[in-house]
């Protein structure tokens, strides 16, 4: 396979270099040790103007207020019905977000997985005119289909909620559930009318959200292998693509920079929770980063919506 | 392939009878939700006279003991060194588990399981004349074999520590780090010479031990999917076995009985953190699982070790 039958979206230049001698000196590493982690939001999928989990904690929202008007009651979700921005800022998107997890307390998740795929499967994007589950980025999707021909292990390691993502990983990206390591809610177990155990969702997380050094605890609790090539584009990010790597094998830590107002958007990538001590774009120039420019180096961004697998796996 | 060329070392019979009948029907499950769980000790290795986790926590500890004489000050440790069996019972088994896995703070899990794996490497059973890596059960890798050629996902749930089955879950089975489910150890990010992350052994546990309810939990956070087939042989295993299938679908719950003295051990199996309410053996009944005899159902116990890849999967 030529190199740019690998990654046909990527145009030439140093970026796409480091990703094609990445993958050619690889296949001197171990198969085990052949681990990718990418984040989701902002690196596999476009995250403006709002997170996709937000949109459809919100569409839940609206639904279930139109049943039962007291939820609205409550300042947290009060706040995001009226819009109000100076009080949502105040409330934080942390507390937010719980507030707005609680209302699919004591589904199972697979009851929950309905629902999340339910609201994908009508789901448009706001500006960008497509469906949402095409505004994953073509280019990261022919990157994933180069590693795991090198029989990479790849999984997804994101700062939303662990089921959220699980639910569409495998449609989008051929994630598999185990391979997602997320912010994770909380199972209780309850028995049935016939006595046999089911789990249910909690409100309340186990731990604190996925993000900076909590990906990589995280990342060797659940999938017990560090990764040899990471990709992510906010301060969430930071600490799993300084792990990345180590020792003496090839690398690469991806820090996705957009840029691009006219195909996509532009701004600087922070995480909600974390603030931002250093720039990420000023820590990536400083460790040696490859810094992916969505206006350079990508000649197409999202996959054709019109192709019969723009959905699935490149 | 024929029926008995799937399962070679498994007599005709009832069980087997069971698990074919399982592996022709299962071909109409769809492929994400063919996800089978195994517990280790006693259902795919052997767990008599004591845990393979012991002896090499014991080992380590000898050895850490012929160094620095002070470690065995430790009450948990001193009973363990004298062999008192009064104290040991007394303490109880998981406090002296979180002592013994104190002696490898600050490790790496890298460095932990090149510890593992060197210790397993020169290891002989007590009492069965072979070494530790052969006494896994010939019979459960060929069901293993059988369920990956139809696709499934195959993990192994244990009460152990995780990153220990980890060190040899690939060698002994085929099954990659992240398929592993077991008793976790925290770890605590440090900042090496240069200024990068390292991830390091704590000395104490994540949440409780992976026995009981915590297996279903720990199923659900880290894997993401209910399995459709799970096999183990204690009362720590019995919420799992209760949570097998579910739904109108095939589904298989399989309980290893260990009948026979003559070629492995005689005993009840049950979880040293949770008692016994109701004898395992009797919930099997009561709910109808596949009893697994070692001495009627199976033709071969463990494999030959002179075979290649007797400690590889099947």
């Amino acid at each position: 396979m030529s190199k740019d039958a690998r990654l046909p979206s990527w145009r030439p230049g140093t970026t796409r270099d480091a990703l094609t001698t990445f993958l050619d000196e690889v296949q001197e590493v171990p198969v085990e040790r052949r681990v990718a982690c990418f984040d989701n939001d902002g690196t596999l999928w476009c995250e403006r103007p709002t997170y996709v989990q937000l949109d459809f904690f919100l569409d839940a929202l609206r639904r279930r207020v139109a049943i039962d008007a007291a939820v609205a009651a409550r300042p947290e979700l009060a706040a995001l019905l009226d819009g109000d921005r100076a009080t949502i800022d105040a409330i934080g998107l942390p507390r937010i977000a719980m507030a707005l997890a609680g209302l699919f307390e004591g589904l199972t998740p697979e009851e929950f997985g309905v629902e999340v795929r339910t609201f994908l499967g009508g789901a448009s994007h706001p500006t960008l005119d497509r469906p949402t589950t095409t505004t994953v980025y073509q280019p990261m999707l022919e990157l994933i289909a180069a590693l795991r021909g090198l029989e990479f292990t790849v999984g997804i390691v994101t700062g939303g909620g662990t089921e959220f993502v699980r639910a569409i990983s495998n449609d989008l990206y051929g994630v598999p559930a185990e391979l997602v390591v997320g912010t994770p809610i909380a199972y209780h177990l309850t028995r049935g009318g016939d006595g046999a155990p089911e789990v249910r969702r909690g409100a309340d997380l186990v731990g604190v959200p996925n993000e900076g050094s909590a990906k990589i605890t995280n990342i060797q609790s659940q999938l017990g292998r560090r990764p040899i090539l990471a990709a992510g584009n906010s301060s969430g990010d930071r600490e799993m693509l300084e792990w990345t790597g180590g020792g003496a094998m090839p690398s690469l830590a991806l820090l996705v920079d957009h840029d691009d107002a006219e195909r996509e958007h532009a701004y600087t990538g922070r995480a909600e929770t974390l603030g931002e001590p250093e720039p990420i774009g000023e820590v990536a120039a400083r460790l040696g980063w490859t810094v992916v420019s969505i206006a350079r180096d990508w000649a197409t961004v999202f996959p054709d919506p019109s192709a019969p697998d723009a959905t699935r796996r490149a």
